[in-house]
């Protein structure tokens, strides 16, 4: 059994991560933390796991985190960087689904984040945890990037065209929707239901902080810089990411050919026939990424749909897909959940 | 493993039993049937079960029914009534999801469901497939009525009460609030998007075919004829059911010692600590039923809150718990999905 | 033209009077005050408003407010009882959308409401404003105590009953449920789009501060205390109340003749058909409080299902409901918005 | 006043338009026709009409249209062109809401259409009922083609840069997502709550039938033939249409004035200060658009975001315009709802 700590259980992707985790047949939770519940059973936050989940919150200080085999951090962006090295340390693997360890570029990722990076070599040491793109350096490594959600879904999206070379990377555009959840457990006004409810609107085009992550991981498969807009808007359902994507074709191809056999041997990535439509709740509370490729009347510009469950695939999904990755057991591991459709 | 049959796999009860026996694992799904669907592969009907059921959808004819050790029903009201007695000759055992067993008095089905009843005498052979009261019948049973999702609710929330003979049965007051999912998945203009979302509102007031089932089920309870005001709504959520019940208390108990004493051994109803509320996304795509119970102001009306998931343990999930129970597995067997929140 | 003054215009019963009384042909907005908000324009902190209100919002301090004919408290509890003397006193008439002048009782509402009254004699000269109880009141009020959102609902439904004395005031139930803004616009995790959507649940069953105001207005219907229990719900749309309420007839009577009958002068109650079942949207944004009466079975209980706006006929329209009578004005100037369906 | 006829008006769009009118003060309702409903009353359909629409719906047959000053068809495409001609005979001006007259190319029509045109020469006379663009046309004209929905949000977004030419118009992209009601009052499976509720997805990527109206429109503007490609999406609300439109420049401007200027004069556009993020709700039930223009990081792409509420700029609220403006009204008559937030 792997022992599984958590720092940061109360936001949406900690609640997450324990109902995956409390149905996965190798792991044993042994600690969550959480600075302001500490001593509340987990249970009484979140009813849903009443006797599935025994354990308490406790005081970051006091759980024996270091015991652990590997720890998940579902904390603000900030927290994973201070306390990662002392983990690893004591020999114990990370998992950061915050945005710590997701930029190589330490000053574009302290522009974006608007704050001084404390551990920069782990920055260099991590891998960016997207397992279709780096399945083998992720089962050797200590310290693993869990992908933002808007990055999982546009990257997948876009790399057999970009690693293929046949669009114009200079111009790609990804309009992207997100349900409410993506923004977290946060008491803000702007994402109370009657706000966000029965309302749609875009939010964060002058600069999103998704935009560099998916900028990088698209110029690696590239091989150079890409140009992207990307506009994030928030949709009013609590889960699912749909992203569509538009690229112009610089050399023909059979697209439809090209994602299938790019995702041929992907256990959570699922290529549609052509001229599907995904829609979200296909996917929704599973760690799947649905695709469909799209040429409108024949033309010269592409459309690429892709949809996941941000707080899954997105997040919490592929972090246990990463730690079973991490250690040797089947990807699929604990990982069976079929969507839940209506 | 278990030769399971569906009839009448494309409403939501039928796509949420492939949901469940999908991740089943002492089942083998033999066969699905459909009039209008037929040849269609079930998976092209319903994404979500892309990779996970590989069925097509057969006409009823040349389904391999009688070849099952058991077949769920998930069709409109007096179907079941019709094909059952050939599947039990076949030795085939039968779950009716929908109503046609549920109601032992034949002239008070025959008035709510305005039809004839085709088989009496199975009525009169069906066991009431609620585990709580009748479990050791349905181990025996050829033939289970599955209840009804109200139903459900309401009487898990009564019956301790009743059973108890410590409350006024003459004045039972059900508030129930449904889910638009327990429509079914007709094309009827009263559920669509545009009319059931951002609205509230009572139906059936005058009088609704769960109330003669919740009636019947009570009255075994109590030993005697109770009287029941049952008003149904319809809520604008996917899944759930909220019964809001009130009895007046005529005997002192502790009320709370009584639910938790009654509920002990039960794996699938939850009492809730005292002053709780449930969330119906407490129990969102699971098999639970969770209960609180309430006295405001430690007056003589006792308010009990019931919720489930309709689709769940209101329909497939119940009716898999009976499989379960029917072929001498764990009561439990496939149903630990973890409530999906948020 | 009216002189109008807001006090707490950025709460959703401000930004509600705002719109009433943007198209209200009678009135001048002269001032609208937050302390958080000072200097802001009203359109920029609410877009729909741009074009239709110039106003910044002020400081409480230096608002104009002693020179208004009116000022509305859209405030939480316990402003407006600091504050109305002095308005009082310059011969300002106030109407206070919150609950300091609703309770004749100090000792209950100091109970219920968790702080001392700064001002009981204010109390005891306030003028419920319920126009369909109180209107000569209303006309000549200095100062009107605007009802509740719930006990709008619940006392409409309820008072031609009571006022009769036709069904056991001993045990009336109220199951009433309520679209999220009726919670306000507070940044409170519980109220969350991820939260609230989606879901149903009771809140309050052991005690809610509308349960005495809205026993207050039925004894006095009723000459002699009530029996009530009263359970709020919150569900998932953005406005809109529904009462299902609950009463035992104790006298025969033509119910549906007694409601049309007592109802038939009010502009803004509408007594729909027998058998009716009234849908929250057929009020959305509109003053008008739609009922229904139901008789199931033709047993003894009566079940009575009652609608409003919550924002409308739950607070901001009945205010300038209020200000119109007070004023000399036909009641329903500014008050013609057709309900937006769907 | 006005004696105004509509034909078909049992769907979103028709009850729109009575919601409308009820409230214009220089109209009068004279008929109303649906062949399903002749006989029943308006209010018994749509309940929020009680007390506001006394008419019956009646019989086409039966109904005076030939006695209105104006009738307009809020009809399936295909019925205006079957009936315009008599009615333009009699001098009653028509305004269609359907599709019939929008296409000045009558062999592209009958492609995206599907059937052939029954009047071909209407079509020639037919003014394009886009008041920003053919304000002078459309008081002289006796058959106005009221605009869909997405080409209102969308050229009324685009038309600024495509007029000024400072814009690429081989490669526009517009990403438009609309509320459900869009898709009418139909019963339809794919619209039913349970299957669109807290779901996200894109249709007609293939070929919608408002990409040859965009088209033709920008088209115009342009001065020569544009390359758009035009994904519509269905978003989780029942009104709205959120428009993000992206264009690569060109030509440098100043583009916030361009827009400004070019609808300064426009009393439904509403131009927003820079970086703005227009929510649909700012505009729900309100005639207005309201667009923001976004230059992410300074780079070649514009952002434009254009809202509309689908069922009044996009239907009939931009066909009372066109009303008002053929009948010598102010044009905003009747116009002046605000909009409903929240």
């Amino acid at each position: 059994m792997i022992k599984v700590g958590i720092v940061g259980g109360t936001g949406y992707t900690g609640v997450e991560l324990l109902r995956l985790l409390a149905q996965h047949p190798e792991v044993e939770l042994a600690a969550i933390t959480s600075r302001g519940e500490a001593g509340t059973a987990v249970a009484d936050m979140f009813p849903s796991l009443r006797g599935r989940v025994q354990l308490q919150f406790s005081d970051p200080k006091d759980a024996p985190l270091d015991r652990c085999d590997v720890v998940f951090f579902a904390t603000p962006n900030g927290v994973a960087m201070q306390q990662t090295r002392a983990l690893l340390d004591a020999g114990v693997r990370v998992i950061d689904l915050a945005a710590d360890f997701r930029i190589k570029d330490i000053g574009i990722w302290e522009k974006w984040y608007g704050m001084s990076h404390a551990a920069p070599d782990l920055v260099a040491e991590a891998v960016y945890g997207l397992p279709e793109v780096n399945r083998e350096a992720i089962r050797k490594a200590r310290l693993v990037a869990n992908p933002g959600c808007y990055p999982t879904a546009t990257q997948l999206g876009f790399l057999p065209l970009v690693e293929a070379g046949c669009v114009d990377v200079g111009y790609l555009v990804a309009d992207a929707k997100s349900g409410v959840s993506g923004a977290g457990r946060k008491a803000e006004t702007n994402i109370l239901f009657s706000e966000a409810s029965d309302n749609f609107k875009a939010y964060g085009v002058q600069g999103h902080r998704h935009l560099p992550e998916i900028r990088q991981g698209l110029a690696i498969a590239a091989g150079r810089e890409v140009g992207l807009t990307f506009v994030p808007h928030l949709t009013p359902m609590i889960r699912g990411i749909h992203a569509t994507l538009y690229a112009r074709v610089t050399r023909e191809e059979d697209f439809q050919a090209l994602f299938e056999q790019r995702y041929a041997a992907e256990p959570f990535v699922d290529v549609l026939p052509p001229k599907s439509h995904p829609d979200t709740r296909s996917v929704r509370a599973a760690n799947t990424c649905r695709i469909a490729i799209h040429r409108p009347q024949g033309g010269e510009m592409l459309v690429i749909l892709s949809v996941i469950d941000n707080l899954v695939k997105g997040a919490a999904g592929q972090a246990v897909q990463n730690m079973n990755l991490m250690h040797g057991l089947d990807e699929c591991t604990g990982l069976g959940q079929v969507p839940v459709l209506p």
